[in-house]
């Protein structure tokens, strides 16, 4: 018998019972384990008592305990015989709109045994979140987009499991970051009232639920630990990220910036949190041009233009032929032709520096970027005025947010020491590109600090800690929501964020067109 | 409206949700509850949250809620219209070895709404402990029993609330009391260690469960608590008893006794409790005897002799003709016999005394009690040599047992100033003849108090106070557990308490020989 000790499992040798020390079976083990783990209130579930004495007799009173902490409580929720060293596994899950991830965790080493992901199945029902919500309402609805994400993550977690040969009955604990609706859907909760006035959720801090209970295939007595929301627009994944960042524990003020179509932001620090949620348009995410979409391999991530010979350079993800062009991509590619001269400070293209690569399709001023030659395509990849205005809007609106919720709080963008993007955007994303165009504030580019997937993150870290939910629950707790008034003060702010990369040359010191 | 807050209903009103106080649903009404219970530990069950945004709607955010507390948190059970008058109930259950009784409460008033009980019908299979626990353990056994008792209980539900018009989804909250198998079998426990050395039961401190977990048929989402043991020979039907008794509460020491086949005794007061249980052999519940019936019509309950006559009267339940006689029947014709000096010291007929009423059959003496033609069985009632053996034997060990539990902390009998007798036992017998049998000792025979059915009593008190599991394993922990040894000291105390009343008459003045 090793002797292991961690948040999530105890080794307990007990003494087998005797005439003189006849407590009953559970009373025993619950009595050894609340010195173990220093606590009064351990719950042991029906289900598992049931086992319980066949089991310590098989096990010779050797046995190594899994618990869980529920926010009032903790939970005995599986034995194993002391001496079996198969893995003990949590799962972590990143539910996204879009794309699920999973990461499966040893509870006892904190170890990564295995990941993946996979398209959320509810696509099919409708692609963003209104659709979704809207077919819930239709008769059936709801049971459909539970049943379809249920359904996606078992096939999930049993491939991911046969990978690397583990019984998913192995899987003793879940954590779940998701947004407000996509928690609902996994919970069979009804979203009808998130995107009705006045916007209200079923639950800002969903229960403590057991994973038989909602149909994952894992051990039907692992407990799900479902990330906290704000509200209907702040949800689970983003406090997931707060946990994931730290901010909340550092003395310095630092923001976290996560970019979809909608652009969550936190700003604080150890002693305070100020959160907002603003509509930043599309085309951050490589959704507005013709040519956009989101990273893949084709998929141009990294521009650069000469500035002498206005020759593109052209970088695609996993150096396949390109195909479209993705938000980080649609940025490079702002940035460089500003730049060069190619766009002015409105975001005009400039028919004396773009000579042959401006064209008129359907009356409308395109650049070329690549010809269909070069393509994956095997047609023209270009961008249009449209889609470069409509970038200025989103890139002035995301600017506007920042500055706004800093103002708030009586601070400058300048004041910030950390500035932390979250997603798959945070990590493909050029700072100084973003800088140039005026999307980011004009921080020294170490400031940036791409944090990859932080809602995988974080619900990995309140699996790996033994008090992650609380944690969460305090996080949630203490953000003070700002809610983002369109009013003349945000206009203006938002006109003078239109130019390249601001009315005001002085925010931007370090950006200088040659 | 009319505003109701007990333990377990709270009428809430809620602030419709606005723009600007945009709280979630649960957490809104949760929010609220924590004010009027004065907790921060409350937790709503995913079902329930399922169905409250819809039902906060529809009832304009006026409801009242049920809630149950559980050993660490409260829980919300429930919500209904505030406007809505049915009533919310609750169940006591007294999950007896051969009978089961059920009194359904009003869990605003407190109030008795209905009664009643029916046969076990786990006595198809055996008619005791010791029989069923065997039968647990043929294949598919134990769920046999199990659902033998749930189906038991979902029928008796059934009826009961059909008297009073109740639907049963209308209680939301059960409170279980009985001997640590029957707790077992209720539960789907396995029992097959409770009778094996060293007896150790699944469980001690029953975790709360869902009534729906258990297929009982109520509300689903009702809390079943389930009296604590201190162990395989002293079951939560006795913890129950202690907590109506309310021995543990009072300055002054006193005795609780619980007689059946075991006799099962508490002495103690608010400072301390000490607990003992005995074989005091079947002959108190009438089950030795021929002639020997458990209380019902027709069965004989009281006898007297006229010392001079010796003519025999005879009562009997419901005044039927005499079917059978009771423990307490029995007893009252021992202690006649012996004050009209039928029987000597011994227990012994005296046919001097006895004159035609003793007769032999199969060579063995027998006392006829009611003659063929008297009798409703139309065949004579008599009691034989053998069964007044096993009577005295019984009165004995009985005897032994209060002598030694009271020795045990130091104190004699005779310093106890209230003796309770618990169970349907204690309700009929006469402490007069058991005194002059020398089965209880020689107190003031105000001192008796009979306690009725004091398991159904405590379940009752349980279901009708915040506290009630919280103060059952109080009193189940302060509980010190007495092993009985039958050792030379124990075996001198039985040899002198075989005699009428006992050897030593000084122990018992008030009893005179006329």
């Amino acid at each position: 018998m090793i002797e292991i000790n961690t948040p999530w499992v105890q080794t307990v040798a007990l003494n087998p019972p005797t005439l003189q020390d006849n407590t009953a079976d559970a009373d025993r083990l619950i009595s050894a384990l609340k010195a173990t783990i220093q606590s009064d209130t351990i719950d042991v579930d029906l289900a598992l008592l049931k086992k319980l004495p066949a089991l310590l007799r098989k096990w010779e009173y050797q046995v190594r305990c899994i618990v869980f902490k529920d926010r009032h409580r903790w939970l005995l929720t599986g034995i194993t015989d002391a001496a079996d060293a198969a893995p003990i596994a949590g799962l972590a899950i990143d539910l996204g709109t879009t794309r699920v991830v999973l990461r499966l965790i040893d509870l006892i080493t904190s170890r990564t045994l295995a990941e993946s992901a996979f398209d959320n199945p509810q696509d099919a029902v409708g692609p963003d979140i209104l659709a979704r919500i809207q077919f819930a309402e239709q008769d059936g609805g709801l049971d459909r987009l539970h049943e379809l994400i249920i359904k996606g993550l078992n096939q999930a977690i049993s491939s991911l499991c046969a990978t690397i040969k583990l019984n998913p009955q192995r899987i003793y604990a879940l954590a779940v970051a998701g947004n407000t609706t996509m928690t609902h859907l996994f919970m069979g909760l009804n979203p009808r009232w998130i995107i009705r006035e006045p916007y209200i959720p079923a639950v800002n801090k969903p229960p403590v639920v057991k994973a038989g209970t909602l149909g994952v295939r894992v051990n039907p007595l692992a407990r799900v630990l479902i990330s906290p929301n704000i509200g209907s627009y702040f949800g689970g994944d983003l406090i997931a990220g707060i946990l994931y960042s730290e901010i909340y524990k550092n003395e310095e003020t630092a923001i976290l910036v996560d970019v979809g179509t909608n652009a969550e932001v936190v700003v604080g620090n150890k002693n305070w949190l100020i959160a907002c949620a603003g509509a930043a348009g599309p085309a951050l995410e490589g959704g507005v041009t013709r040519m956009g979409m989101t990273a893949g391999p084709g998929v141009i991530d990294k521009i650069s233009i000469d500035p002498e010979t206005h020759e593109f350079r052209v970088h695609t993800i996993e150096k396949k032929p390109p195909r479209g062009i993705c938000g980080s991509g649609v940025i490079d590619l702002a940035a460089q032709l500003y730049l060069a001269g190619m766009i002015d400070i409105r975001g005009k293209f400039q028919p004396s520096k773009c000579g042959s690569r401006l064209k008129k399709i359907d009356d409308l001023l395109h650049l070329m970027v690549v010809t269909a030659d070069h393509s994956g395509t095997e047609s023209d990849l270009t961008i249009s005025q449209a889609d470069m205005d409509s970038l200025i809007r989103s890139k002035a609106a995301m600017y506007t947010i920042l500055e706004t919720i800093t103002t708030s709080v009586g601070m400058t963008l300048k004041d910030l020491k950390r500035f932390y993007v979250a997603g798959t955007f945070g990590s493909f994303i050029d700072p100084r590109s973003a800088i140039t165009i005026g999307m980011l504030p004009d921080l020294p580019t170490e400031s940036y600090k791409p944090l990859g997937n932080s809602s995988l993150g974080g619900a990995t870290r309140a699996l790996t800690s033994a008090d992650g939910l609380e944690e969460m629950d305090r996080i949630r707790d203490r953000i003070t929501y700002l809610e983002l008034n369109v009013n003349q003060e945000f206009m203006n702010r938002f006109s003078a964020a239109k130019f390249l990369p601001h009315t005001n040359p002085a925010l931007f010191p370090s950006v200088k067109v040659g």
